[in-house]
């Protein structure tokens, strides 16, 4: 059963169509890792936090990238990076048309 | 631009099928509420916490539905609400097949 991964940091920008155009390369990227279903990139600027909903096939998965994740972001220069990952409730979740798997 | 927002909460059961059949008519409710577009019911039966992603048409009506939904929890007898509202990068995300309109 699929799993949902919550992941934030404390983010100074760039955001929004800056961010993308420097981070197109690492997009394309995690549609390679294993189990990656999708990705939502999320971002707040008032807050200045970034990060992003993920969608694994399994939680081994999910956690196998948030640990290379964290790892990735900390040689980045990142830190207060929160992960957490979250079966899905499949019934509920039809009656309310989330997109999952 | 639609948003996200994510919400846990400590939560001790039930989970899965049995907390389906509980919340089946809240779940109905929900896609109701204004610029309610979709929620993924997320759970979490070893750390005892449940919640939410939702996604909403604007920040506006996603922090209306937060301190409504916050205020039944807390009758519901539920405390240690969290909820937070992010933009979406909606670049990225075209790239990582995220489901957002």
């Amino acid at each position: 059963m699929s799993v949902i991964m919550y992941v934030a940091f404390p983010h100074n920008g760039p955001f929004g169509e800056e961010l993308k155009n420097e981070l197109s390369g690492l997009a394309q990227s995690i549609n390679g890792e294993p189990g990656f279903i999708w990705k939502i990139w999320t971002e707040n600027q008032a807050d200045k936090t970034a990060g992003g909903v993920y969608m694994f096939d399994t939680r081994e998965n999910a956690e196998k990238y948030l640990t290379m994740h964290t790892e990735r972001l900390t040689k980045f220069g990142y830190s207060g990076i929160s992960g957490k990952v979250y079966e899905t409730n499949e019934g509920l979740t039809a009656i309310n048309r989330g997109p999952i798997k």
